[in-house]
């Protein structure tokens, strides 16, 4: 098998910058969430944030950095422009030791994706995503032999916003099935599960094997009130499925058993971006090396303690060194 | 007047990552130094480095930023290309609190400049900088009225290697000394001294009333063998030459003193870029705010140490709320 885990998502640059509440407030932004906006709204909001710091991201691309990291073979398929941040995506995540041969879009074309990400004091990350050239992978991106020789299919239920990356996304899911890898999918977004509900439940129904999700995701995909109404709603529809409760660690779901696994600790809690995506990342590693459930969401924990104690979504520390 | 201090100086995004000190010795580079570098070899450096943060740099526009973070008027002139990272670089000092009026060149010509910066396990960071539209920076771009307007016009000695802004450099000098105006200067890094040093002696001593230097830049300048025969040689030549040196603190030196400030306790030493132009900044704004020679030493003491606190030279804190 040439690789452990080939990521499918959308590949962003983040801009970071502090934001008092009363600043989400005010652009009428839900704190803790992701909103898709349009380059006209990018433009303002950027011109009315703080200065900011830019750190390649993207939820899957975030996980696939933190698998390299871990010591873990990565790949990962998604689109930049061919402009300057496209550069520093590029950059970043082949330094970081993912494999990334997806073709760039045309400078003249969207420019790279943009995440205007606000931090409030309480830690806690509001998303504001203009996709730019995001809306241009599709199908033809999608490599199948890679896909065939990787372990795990990862895909992000963002890529559910841009049309022609939902195809992508089946189709990836489909070779890796026919392939008998495992395909693995993070809800991403509770909103974004709202909006497209039922294709999210046929594509976890058919074709998903791993599923990530936070509280408020696996409510909203199993519409019900209550974490434990969820965990039984969704055990047996996938091999395992992975539910994330920040501070209160996480519960790993399989056909048998629902096993809680503890948060690991943390010393400084700075920005929460990347958290679920870390988490993800550790997972994946302990379940592609076969490390079993428990070790694999203690992992999990770690990557995540590592990423939230420090701005951006890449990890800093060799996070190999820290398991 | 309209502001406390104007800065001058070379409009740089910086591109930071960790290094084994390996590293360094690999690609010949002189630690701690600044190196000027061409587009190729700043793509072959960017290609073989680690996962990068973008932050906007410049060492006058970090002052500039840290200067307004205090609280005090600054306004900042440098050129940066109508690209994406010129646009990072401007929404960034403005977000900072800082007046930027520079008209950026054409995307058509260099690029905004890039600094690559190399961060080792012992905090030092060694600089690699890709000019770009700095090199298009020149007197035209010098604003008469901003300049007469301001209380102290800081300039920064990289602004020695493109020479188009060498003579915007001196215009502006001319004409602050024109309007009874105070004039800063840093010598920025002691190769940069090497490789101006008699234009730098005549400009010490022809325009500067304020003198910023590091223990290396003022052997440099001066060149002496020892810190105290350094002290003792600029003293007179200047109306105030602020000596810093590091974890040592720093070193006042009117005509009639040298008064020795110690160094601010740093908590956690990450990152050592910034910690120059910050020390600037605080002890600019000392000055400005005619807080006294002892109390502006003591606020950039107290600047620098945030900077080096963290990865990046711009302040994640409010500078203003730590004196």
């Amino acid at each position: 098998m040439s690789c452990d885990v080939i990521g499918i998502g959308n590949a962003i640059v983040d801009v970071l910058a502090q934001a008092e509440d009363s600043f989400l407030d005010e652009h009428g932004l839900t704190k803790g969430a992701m909103a898709l906006i349009n380059p006209v709204q990018a433009d303002t909001l950027y011109q009315q944030m703080g200065a900011g710091v830019e750190v390649s991201g993207g939820s899957v691309a975030n996980s696939c950095a933190g698998l390299a990291s871990l010591g873990a073979k990565a790949a990962y398929i998604g689109k930049v422009s061919a402009d300057q941040l496209g550069e520093v995506f590029a950059h970043d995540i082949r330094a970081a030791g993912v494999d990334f041969q997806t073709t760039p879009g045309p400078a003249s074309g969207p420019a790279t994706a943009r995440c205007l990400i606000l931090v409030t004091p309480d830690a806690q990350r509001t998303l504001n995503t203009y996709l730019g050239a995001c809306v241009e992978l599709g199908p033809d991106d999608i490599d199948s032999k890679a896909i065939t020789d990787a372990q795990v299919t990862y895909l992000e239920g963002y890529l559910w916003d841009p049309p022609l990356a939902k195809e992508a996304m089946l189709k990836a899911a489909n070779i890796a099935a026919k392939a008998g890898r495992k395909v693995a999918l993070s809800l991403s977004d509770a909103f974004c599960v709202d909006r497209h509900r039922a294709e999210f439940v046929s594509l976890v129904d058919d074709h998903v094997d791993i599923l990530f999700a936070n509280e408020t995701e696996i409510l909203s995909l199993c519409e019900v009130e209550s974490f434990d109404e969820a965990a039984k709603a969704i055990q047996g529809r996938v091999d395992v499925a992975v539910l994330t409760r920040s501070e209160k660690g996480s519960v790993v779901v399989t056909k048998d058993v629902a096993m809680a696994v503890p948060a690991a600790p943390v010393s400084k809690l700075v920005d929460t971006t990347g958290a679920g995506d870390l988490f993800a990342a550790g997972f994946l590693y302990g379940y592609t090396q076969s490390l079993g459930m428990k070790r694999s969401a203690e992992i999990g924990a770690i990557a995540a303690a590592e990423i939230i104690s420090h701005f951006g979504a890449r990890p800093e520390a060799k996070l190999s060194s820290l398991i």
